[in-house]
């Protein structure tokens, strides 16, 4: 497998960065993944949009790559280089302050960003999918800049890693005694007829694929016979939806049937989950416009 | 300039960790910066014990560097082989959780951490304590962790970068309206005839400056004059304290003279402060014993 790392296209086992990166020692850094389906990248342009406001937000500075769709093409080529044109695949990206002796403050003016990027195949758990997810809650221990995607990922590393010890899929966050997202995915439910989920302010991430559900869900909100809202669950209503999913860009739409034990709903895979899942895998595949 | 890392000494400028270090994926790791006075280090023991309770806390598995005394001999022959044995100094150490396919939950078990040191030559920062240093108030954006100190440091960058744009030396934190500390510091200050500091709560990370000079503080309270309390403060009773002070392992004891451009006290370094500054580089340089 291959890395691009600064300019160069090199074996991934070997690509390194300084000691002295930011990124390493501060995690001052932004990154995206990208998906990928048959060696096409998915909703690009949104992920680019979302770096560069991450990067305006931090000051950190544009590395020439984002220049001239440059960014994509480099994915591409790693893509095809590494044999991932056909089926799912993800595109990793990250770009930190770069290189620089250790003060909290900024590095001197000039000093490059660091940028490296690598794919991967992607297995998608389209069997986790069929029975449906169990999440665990557990206290949102975050800053107050959950919007801007960035490598400070310890909180989420302890939340996902009780997930997995708990035999469970996702761990979700609830921050007094509201539901804000999972460790790496949105939560949406569908409650009293309406579909819901936290408003994308700084306590969230501003998920590509909850954005592209929330679109298709407005699309198609007189099918689907539920209206969309942007408002925040408590977790005592998250436990009594008739319908709860998450949405990432690894697990696309993944209907959860299991809450700390507890069944949700009727513990299988709700039909409105269901129905958004299969209307953005027809967009991802290019679908979207015969299946209309 | 020499490094360490992962088993071996080699120049600093070519130590390089994999892209896939989970230092640089997710910050995911702790560090210490330890003191060193004319070759000798100072509170080391201290440093070691919050590094092991850091890793403990993040379940991050302890390399065998840190058995039987191999940290302290690492620290010291940076300092020999850097020719940093006579004046000050510091070691910089890192542990991450090692290098990993990309997943947020925990590596399979047996990977190893990474493990880093370098030691650095320090310009002790007398002039500014000489005349006091300013320091900005701002909100503390951080996570509920504050006790732990890991590399995700991004909003301490943050706020030491609006610091120095604001020609100030610090910035401090404020969380509701209680004075948390500062981005690289804890805060003091003299208020109505006490000493008073925030407690070492999961809101601040335990300084070890903070735990010596409180020791010096209360041994030396009858000559102070001020009791000792852990009770944090507010922003206005940081702003009409009578002498605030900053402390930290590289700047010691600071006496702080403005608070967002509005002077502290009577706008020079406070008696409490000097006292207290002299009584820690007594310690630290070995001359405590002949002093008293």
């Amino acid at each position: 497998m291959l890395a691009y790392l600064n300019g160069e296209y090199l074996d991934r086992a070997r690509a390194a960065v300084s000691v002295e990166d930011r990124g390493f020692l501060f995690g001052d850094g932004v990154y995206e993944v990208t998906r990928a389906h048959d060696g096409r990248l998915f909703e690009a342009e949104r992920h680019l949009r979302r770096l560069e406001r991450g990067l305006a937000a931090l000051q950190i500075a544009r590395p020439r790559e984002l220049e001239s769709g440059s960014l994509i093409e480099i994915s591409e080529r790693l893509l095809r280089d590494d044999g991932l044109t056909s089926g799912d695949a993800t595109v990793y990206l990250q770009i930190t302050r770069g290189v620089a002796p250790r003060t909290h403050h900024f590095p001197p003016a000039g000093t490059s960003p660091t940028v490296y990027l690598s794919a991967s195949s992607l297995a998608v758990p389209d069997d986790t999918r069929a029975r449906g997810a169990a999440v665990i809650l557990t206290t949102d221990l975050r800053w107050e800049r959950c919007d801007l995607k960035t490598i400070n990922l310890l909180p989420n590393i302890v939340g996902k890693q009780q997930a997995v010890a708990a035999g469970a899929f996702e761990a979700v966050f609830v921050r007094g005694d509201v539901v804000t997202e999972g460790a790496s995915t949105n939560v949406f439910a569908v409650l009293d007829g309406e579909l819901r989920t936290h408003p994308a302010t700084h306590r969230i991430l501003p998920g590509i694929t909850r954005d592209v559900v929330l679109e298709i869900a407005r699309e198609s909100e007189r099918e689907l016979g539920v209206p969309v809202r942007e408002v925040s669950l408590t977790s005592v209503e998250l436990r009594r939806a008739s319908e709860v999913f998450l949405t990432s860009t690894t697990n696309d739409v993944m209907p959860v049937t299991c809450i700390d034990g507890a069944v949700v709903g009727n513990g299988t895979p709700g039909p409105i989950a269901r129905r958004l899942h299969a209307a953005l895998v027809a967009r991802m595949t290019g679908t979207a416009a015969a299946a209309r």
